[in-house]
């Protein structure tokens, strides 16, 4: 059902930028204004948002439902013309906003048939709305960061001798559906030895062998809201001095960029946080990444912790805090949290433990 | 490597269409002329295609790669304003054909930078080159079907007293893999009894029941080339009169279809075909879909088996063939092969038996 709050919080959004309508197509946004999942493929899927008229859902016939989320439903075939459906509901007079991820096809043909005054990029409308969870999805959030905690305990456990990588990736999902979850949040991440200095490697067929770090960059979905945490373990064998100083070197860097978090800080200065920590120890060239991304209904939303981000947090942010030192052939570690931005501080929503662990 | 041959066909569309330039952004299309997979996620990622210069890859710092691949390689951070890399190399004084799936962010921005003289839709001239596929694809085509009916005989020994379709479903991956696949071409459709009325129902916790009609719709991925095929089976008790008569006129449209097919074949006849043996049954109004959809690296690519679809068949298509008749809260038969549009006929590439078959 349409959620009047939210479509509430974006139209100041569009009011601020000038627009009166948008046409909002991305199908995890059209899930979070009206609680419907609809994938379209490669046809048209559009909810018309209107400042002072009822929102208009087009949806190809393929996929009509029965229920009623509180906006008026355009049915077409792939044969139709869709072009008078959209001309009956766009003020030819007034831009239009039109989602990021909207196909160009869609956007050629509203232009060529002349539907709206302009056509301006609208889905910052959103992506700013969404940037700030409400208490529903905060809680939604925590509790999917549980399942993933609850998880890591059981998948550290799988790290056995002969192992290899793919071995135990290919057992973690039926744990995150013991757990009530339904879907990975992204492929997961586990690497061993050298290969963790890859920060998206995927698990092939290396065995694991004594002294290896062992990286999880693991996550779930659970009722339509994501996790997402990275620990690295050690295998049988304490590290050596300098692998202890990058785990811990990370770990401090991690700790502080947490610790900091509170509405209105700039998310540059938490990226710069978690960098100068690592560059100190002289291993800034080996943090090749940025400090973290926002996350919610997907694991990737609008907005990053990078030193080119000069937004501040807002409470109800949901993002991650990810440093890591990755040492080409080698090693690598990442420690990464979510963490929700509260109105006096933050919470961080992974409890699994970050000291430095032999495991095996 | 940049297959020169491909490219070739591709600038033969579009100078029939007027066209110089054209950037592609499709992932699937930019596998096919180069042979390199790269999935950007929200990042800008195009390969600039030009009749008489080389082509240019854009792609995101994040995704590069050492390969040669025959093309100019563009690298851009996620802070580096990609406008001037584009002015760069796209000729302002000429229209630039847009990529159908090409995000409308980027398109805008194109538009709002005076990147080029117009924009037009530009994907339809790939989309016809991929419908026709060489020698090498269609033995990928063949192959991948094989797999798909020794998958079937394998599938068919799931279906025992008590099962569940969801139980069903999620042991059909490892098979396709042990058999060389890579993944599904698309979720697998299992369906009991009246779920098999619902053509695109997702696999659920039904119990099996004697004298269900059972469905599977299934596909895929071998080699990057997709295969998809439907069975629909009896189990344990031979079907009614009315059941027999319903999949006897199903396999006859199938059968009647399939043998029409030949290059220079109006595909809006073929579904007239299948379409007139299941109205002569008065099953018209329960054949809600069309005829067959193209198939190749994607498992829906462009062009259609349907009454709308004036176009002829050419040598070296490959499409489904897959007539259906659903009965609303009783049952659905759907029987479903791919086939290829040889010089002189076709070939059916799957080859598991259609005669109706009573299992368990």
């Amino acid at each position: 059902m349409l959620d009047e709050k939210r479509v509430r919080r974006v139209f100041g959004e569009m009011e601020e930028r000038g627009l009166t309508q948008m046409m909002v197509s991305d199908p995890n946004a059209i899930f979070w204004l009206t609680g419907k999942w609809i994938f379209p493929g490669e046809r048209f899927l559009g909810l018309l948002l209107r400042l002072n008229r009822p929102a208009v859902l087009y949806v190809n016939i393929l996929f009509q439902f029965e229920e009623e989320i509180g906006v008026e439903k355009v049915y077409f075939s792939d044969t139709d013309d869709i072009v008078p459906l959209w001309k009956n509901e766009i003020d030819p007079q007034q831009k239009l906003g039109i989602d990021k991820v909207m196909p160009s096809k869609f956007l050629l043909m509203m232009m060529e048939n002349n539907v709206a005054a302009g056509y301006t990029g609208g889905s910052i409308a959103i992506d700013l709305t969404r940037q700030v969870k409400d208490e529903r999805e905060q809680e939604l959030m925590r509790r999917s960061s549980r399942i993933n905690d609850a998880a890591m305990e059981r998948f550290v456990k799988l790290v056995v001798p002969g192992v290899s990588e793919i071995e135990i990736a290919e057992q973690l999902l039926p744990i995150y559906k013991s757990l009530g979850a339904q879907k990975y949040s992204f492929d997961p991440i586990v690497s061993f030895g050298a290969h963790a200095a890859d920060p998206h490697h995927m698990p092939d067929g290396t065995v694991l062998q004594e002294g290896d770090c062992v990286l999880f960059d693991v996550g779930c979905v659970a009722d339509n809201y994501c996790s997402d945490m990275t620990r690295t373990f050690f295998y049988k064998r304490e590290p050596s001095e300098r692998d202890r100083l990058v785990y811990e070197t990370v770990l401090k860097a991690n700790r502080a960029a947490e610790q900091m978090l509170r509405p209105g800080i700039v998310l540059s200065t938490v990226d710069k946080t978690a960098r100068d920590i690592i560059e100190a120890e002289g291993f800034g060239p080996y943090f090749t990444h940025r400090l973290g991304h926002f996350i919610g209904i997907e694991d990737h939303e609008y907005g990053d912790v990078s030193l080119a981000n000069q937004s501040v947090t807002r409470a109800g942010n949901t993002h991650s805090i990810e440093p890591g030192i990755y040492l080409p052939g080698e090693m690598g570690v990442r420690i990464e949290d979510l963490v929700l931005i509260t109105q006096n501080g933050h919470e961080v929503l992974n409890s699994y433990p970050k000291d430095l662990e032999v495991i095996g």
